[in-house]
């Protein structure tokens, strides 16, 4: 008869019986089929109650140790491998590489922002009112694009900033464009060519291909991307940023945005997507209006993020559909929840409506304009004409530099 | 020479200047390669500044509707088609049909929460105590595996709660399950077929074939997924709910689960995902240790949500991976951002340690109980035993019910 020392340890007793049957079971003291004690034998010979027993057993059943035959008792299971206690995996774990922040003196890197830029107190004031004001609507599941009073503050942005007429149902609200892309390969289909921009922004490749999709590239002239190139890669989707684009700063001038419309038009299946990312910090003049509000075929997807313009920590981003493709995502789509919680969706709401976003895009675009100043003037101290040439265009947040130099680019990456 | 009426309505000249002459181009009033008035001479004829016909061009020029001949002056673009001036877009986009919520007497709906059940007054303050305390912090970016804070609270609570050994660098915190299979299909080839449970959690089987994933399905027998219909289907990955199958409430054994590991380690290519949605709900008993703590092959994902234990308006998931996988997920696909803001996360975070998540698990535990014994006793008071049968299973949230009666499940549903 087994016989174990249930001791007052301060555990309760059919856990501690648990743990003894299963340690026996697991060391194969107790082996495949073995008969347990009765319920009533085992309790009379611990000095516990019955109901003790029975629990211990009952979570040995649910757990597969034991088996029960009716009117003939409890057995021990048969189990494929012996259970090996083991504490392996948290040494096995050290083999993760980790990638570690390095930190640099100079941080040019295009995906943060600065802390200082972010207007925290205001935020964080927003936010509080939205805890406060806000219970009700926190609670309630929004539709797969997102709250739909966000979505209507975005509107209001898009009409006012960029001149765009759009239904708040063409919204979709996502964590971050790098979800909506993966959301767009699915509306769209893997099994088209997505044609980038070449030189272009480098997540935008890692992201495609992370989802083994056809991938090409089209070189740029100085009106931006080539329609030959476009052409000549037999793409159905072109991903680029006609506004400003990445790296060179190039703006699509308006007659090559219609041929790029015109292109579109020409094939059921072709689509543009259009990557508006920093239009809001546009230094001179008034921004460009998008291709989406030029299109009058339901050729282009609108894709703007909220991330790049308040800070990366928060995560809220959003695309404009056509009103087919918008219909076709809540068809096939909209069993997904949407990524972004409540919470943040109304804070970014009133943040919006209350005029904030405004302001900080205001004060942004002045420090932009300032700190870009600061820093050429910076090279240009530095540096003589000839070693290093200043490639500015005034449509947002970079330029490029040219070095004369024997280094290769690799090197000063 | 153009004459416009430059009245002082409020707006900038500069910007009525421009507008008068992109509507110009646009009507065709003002043709293709037509030269446009000198800035000297235009300033003059319409009384307004040289800057402000500079401004206006420099606009029209930024925008593609005009070029410059060096020493010649301004011309009118060559566009590939008229601009129309259209509403279009915002008529078309009435064809969006955007679900409707519809109101039910009693929503078994399995992926809301109740509003009254979220400890809102607590999550507040201590959401609070995160704008005020942490400012820094939320403003830095994240690893791609989430808010290191966070990973380590949710190791602790694994460790508590499911007797799971885990290291911070294994969990991937994501914008809800959904997502984090997007990102588990990247990480494991979508060449790959995943199996998953007959019946099973239809939302699973939507999400891979949105990704044109190859699905294919295992029958159940009294002890959840069955191996031979594994095998039958040529799977490399299986996706299941050991702990509380969706919607049978079945509990895997021991001797099944290990059957599951070896079939696992047969082939290096093969991975079981865990998906282990309710198992703080279990409702009588310890719960089950999972699938991932008795793997020492390195075979298992583990899967959970806070989105379906606290509420689903805040979109907060996380996946252990075994060693290797993690090590290939920052290989791989670290270029991708942590999906959740860190305002949420850090939150979570203090939550946990807090020691309100588990008050939370224990609380709705009862509360669950009582709720679904009140739900039977009402079936039970309303239909008898031969028109209603109630399969139960103290597993979890759920249970089945099956009607004798001659209307479809479609009807019924």
């Amino acid at each position: 008869m087994l016989t174990y020392d249930m001791s007052d340890n301060g555990r309760p007793l059919y856990l501690q019986l648990y743990e003894y049957v299963k340690a026996d079971i697991d060391a194969g003291r107790l082996l495949p089929d073995e008969k347990l004690p009765s319920k009533r034998t085992f309790a009379k010979n611990l000095g516990i109650s019955i109901i003790t027993v029975e629990k211990a057993y009952d979570q040995l059943m649910a757990e597969g140790y034991i088996y029960s035959r009716p009117k003939s008792g409890y057995y021990v299971s048969r189990l494929m491998l012996p259970v090996r206690e083991s504490n392996l995996l948290d040494n096995r774990s050290y083999r993760i590489n980790v990638p570690v922040q390095t930190q640099v003196d100079f941080d040019f890197s295009s995906n943060r922002t600065l802390v200082d830029d972010f207007p925290f107190s205001v935020w964080a004031k927003v936010m509080r009112e939205t805890i406060s004001l806000r219970e009700k609507e926190l609670l309630e599941v929004p539709p797969g694009g997102g709250v739909r009073e966000l979505r209507e503050a975005i509107c209001s942005h898009l009409a006012s900033f960029r001149g765009m007429t759009v239904n708040p149902d063409q919204i979709i609200v996502g964590a971050g464009t790098e979800y909506l892309y993966g959301l767009l390969i699915q509306l769209l289909g893997n099994d088209k060519i997505y044609c980038l921009e070449n030189p272009g922004y480098p997540k935008i490749d890692q992201i495609y291909r992370s989802h083994e999709v056809e991938v090409a590239y089209a070189g740029l002239d100085d009106q931006g991307i080539r329609l030959d190139a476009i052409r000549d890669c037999n793409a159905q989707i072109a991903h680029i940023s006609p506004t400003h684009h990445f790296p060179t700063g190039i703006t699509m001038p308006i007659s090559r945005r219609y041929e790029l419309l015109s292109w579109a038009g020409e094939d059921k299946d072709r689509y543009i997507i259009e990557d508006d990312y920093d239009s809001e910090f546009r230094l001179k003049g008034r921004p460009l209006p998008p291709l989406f509000g030029i299109d009058e075929q339901e050729k282009v997807i609108y894709i703007n993020t909220f991330s790049k313009s308040l800070t990366s920590t928060i995560r809220i981003s959003y695309m404009v559909l056509p009103g087919h493709l918008a219909d076709r995502f809540y068809k096939t789509l909209s069993f997904y929840s949407c990524t972004v919680s409540t919470f943040e969706q109304y804070t970014l709401s009133s943040f919006i409506r209350q005029g904030y976003f405004e302001k900080h895009i205001n004060r942004m675009r002045l420090q932009f304009g300032r700190r870009r100043k600061k820093i050429i003037a910076m090279i240009r101290a530095k540096f003589t004409a000839e070693q290093c040439r200043i490639l500015e265009n005034d449509s947002g947040l970079h330029f490029l530099l040219e070095f004369t130099t024997d280094l290769s680019d690799q090197y000063v990456k």
